[in-house]
C-alpha cells in the first residue's frame, strides 16, 4: 500500500495505491476514511484504517488519478528536521570527517513541495545542488526516548525527499549556520508516496539521482552512519517529535558540491529514486524575480 | 492596544487590552472579531479590525481575565526564525567577532510557550541559558524583497521572547550547527502581548533580564547590529516569510554563556522585560524524565 495526495496545490485528494485481485495497481480515493493525510490521522492509526478499508473494498477508485498532479504525500509538517553528513563518502566529498554524533539542522516547513513540481533556482543562486534522501514520517509524539529500541514505534512510514541546497549560502553561512542554504522556496520536494513502515526495510535501499539523465548519486542506506532508530532516539533528546514531522536522514556522495559535477542550471531535469519509495522529477527554472540581493 | 491570548494551553481566548475613556486598562474579548490570532487574521488586516472594534465599543469585557493563564499572543507559527549574535557585546561574550551579515538559525515551532509557563530544564542539561529578545511577528507574505524600505510593510507587530538555549548542546554542535541547543521543549516563551507595529518604535527599546531578582541583561535595541528592516529584507532573500511567522532578533550581553553568571538551576526564576512589550516570568524545574541520553 502506498499513500499519495493528488491534485492541485492546496486541494490535494488523499489516495491509496494498492494492487487489486488481478495484481494491477489501482488508485483509490481515501476520503471515505480521512479528509487528508495529517499528523493527527497518522497518530490515530490512520494507515491501518486505510489498509483495512482497501481490504474490505470500501474505497472507490479515484477517476482520472493518473492525470492529477502529485503533491507531497502528507500535509505541511510542523517541523522538517534534517541529518547532515550521514554518509561517510558524502562527508568526505564535502571536505569533512564523518561525524561522531548526528549533525542536526532544520528547514522551514514551507519548503515542502510536490515531487514533480517545477523547481525554482533562486534568482542569484550559482550553486544549487540536489540531495536524494530517505525521509522518515513521524507517527507518534516522542520526547526523551529511553532507548533506541523504542524509536521504531514512532515511525509511521517513509518517503523520498530531495534536500535542495544552495552551497554558496550554506557553507560559508554566517557563524557556520547552514540555514540560508537550506530554506529556499520549494527546496524540499517530498513523495510521490508515503509507504507504511511495516512495508519497507530501510536497512538496504538503493538511492540514486540523475541530472539530465546522467547518473549522479548511487548508494545504499546500508551506508548510513546513523540508522533510522538511532536518529529518532537521538533527536528525541533535544526536541519533541510530533506526528507528521518529517526527518530527512542525509544524502550519499555524488552531489555537485564534490566538484565532480556542475551545479543545477536553468532547464536542467533532476530525477531521484529510492527502491520502493518511487521517483521524483523536477524541471528547474531560474526564478524570474530579479530583485534578489544577497 | 495590546493583543493577548488568555486561557488554558490549547484553549486560549483572543483578547485586546486597551485603555477606556477614564484611562483605565480593560481586557476585551476579541472573539466577536476573530476566533484566534492567526497568520491569516494578521494578513487580513486583523489588527486594524480589532482597533476599530475597540474604538466603536463593540467588544465585551472578558470576565475574570486577570486570573487566566497568559498564552503566546499568536497561535503556533509555521516557522520561528532567529538571528544570532546581533549585539556586538554579546558576540564578544560568546567568544566571537561581530558578524558582517546576519546569522540565521531556526527553532522548531513546538518550542513556543506562554510567557509565564513553568519552564522545564532538560533532564541532563547543565548549561541552560536565558536570552531576552525583541521578536517580530510577520503580517504579510514576503519573498525576495527588492529593498530594505519594503520590509516595514511585512511587520504586523512585536513581542518579547525568551530564546532559551542549552549551551552544551548548542556550541560544540556537530558540524557547528546550533539546532540541538535551540530546540528544547518550551524553549521559546512568547508574549505576554503582541503590540501592533504602528504603536511601537523599535529603535531604542530597553531589554532586561533577571535571575532570582538579580539583574543580568540590560541593553537597548539601539545596539542591534542589524535592525528589523535589514533582517526582514535579508531573510526574504533566502526563505519565504509568511504571516504569523516569528523572527527573534538576537540577545544582548549578560547571559550565563559569558561565564559571569551561573546557568539556570532547578527552582530559579527568570524574568525578562522589554519597554512597551511587557514582562515574562518563568519558574524553572528539572524535567522529571530521567531517561535522557545525549
Amino acid at each position: 500500500m502506498k499513500i499519495a495526495r493528488l491534485g492541485a496545490q492546496g486541494a490535494e485528494i488523499p489516495a491509496v495505491l494498492a494492487t487489486d485481485s488481478t495484481g494491477a495497481e489501482r488508485v483509490y480515493d481515501a476520503r471515505p476514511v480521512t479528509a487528508d493525510i495529517t499528523g493527527d490521522f497518522l497518530a490515530g492509526d490512520g494507515l491501518a484504517q486505510l489498509a483495512a478499508a482497501v481490504e474490505r473494498g470500501e474505497l472507490p477508485e479515484l477517476p482520472g488519478a493518473r492525470n492529477l498532479r502529485v503533491g507531497s504525500p502528507i500535509v505541511r509538517p510542523n517541523n522538517v528536521i534534517c541529518i547532515g553528513m550521514n554518509y561517510a563518502a558524502h562527508a568526505a566529498e564535502s571536505g569533512a570527517l564523518p561525524p561522531t554524533i548526528p549533525v542536526v539542522f532544520l528547514k522551514p516547513n514551507n519548503t515542502v513541495a510536490g515531487p514533480n513540481d517545477a523547481a525554482p533556482i533562486p534568482p542569484l543562486a550559482a550553486k544549487y545542488d540536489w540531495e536524494v534522501e530517505l525521509a522518515v514520517v513521524i507517527g507518534r509524539e516522542v520526547s526523551y526516548l529511553s532507548s533506541v529500541s523504542e524509536a521504531a514505534a514512532a515511525v509511521a512510514g517513509y518517503v523520498i525527499a530531495n534536500d535542495l541546497s544552495e552551497r554558496e549560502y550554506q557553507i560559508p553561512g554566517a557563524a557556520g549556520q547552514w540555514t540560508k542554504g537550506k530554506s529556499l522556496p520549494k527546496s524540499t520536494p517530498l513523495g510521490p508516496w508515503l509507504v507504511p513502515a511495516s512495508e519497507i526495510d530501510t536497512n538496504n535501499l538503493r538511492l540514486r539521482s540523475w541530472v539530465n539523465g546522467e547518473p549522479r548519486q548511487d548508494s545504499s542506506t546500508a551506508d548510513l552512519i546513523f540508522d533510522v532508530p538511532t536518529i529518532i532516539h537521538h533527536l528525541s533528546q533535544y526536541m519533541v517529535l510530533e506526528p507528521g514531522d518529517v526527518v530527512l536522514t542525509g544524502t550519499p556522495e555524488g552531489v555537485a558540491l564534490s566538484g565532480r559535477f556542475p551545479y543545477i542550471q536553468n532547464g536542467d531535469v533532476v530525477e531521484i529514486e529510492i527502491d520502493g519509495l518511487g521517483r521524483q522529477r523536477q524541471e528547474f527554472f531560474r526564478a524570474t524575480t530579479t530583485t534578489q540581493e544577497v
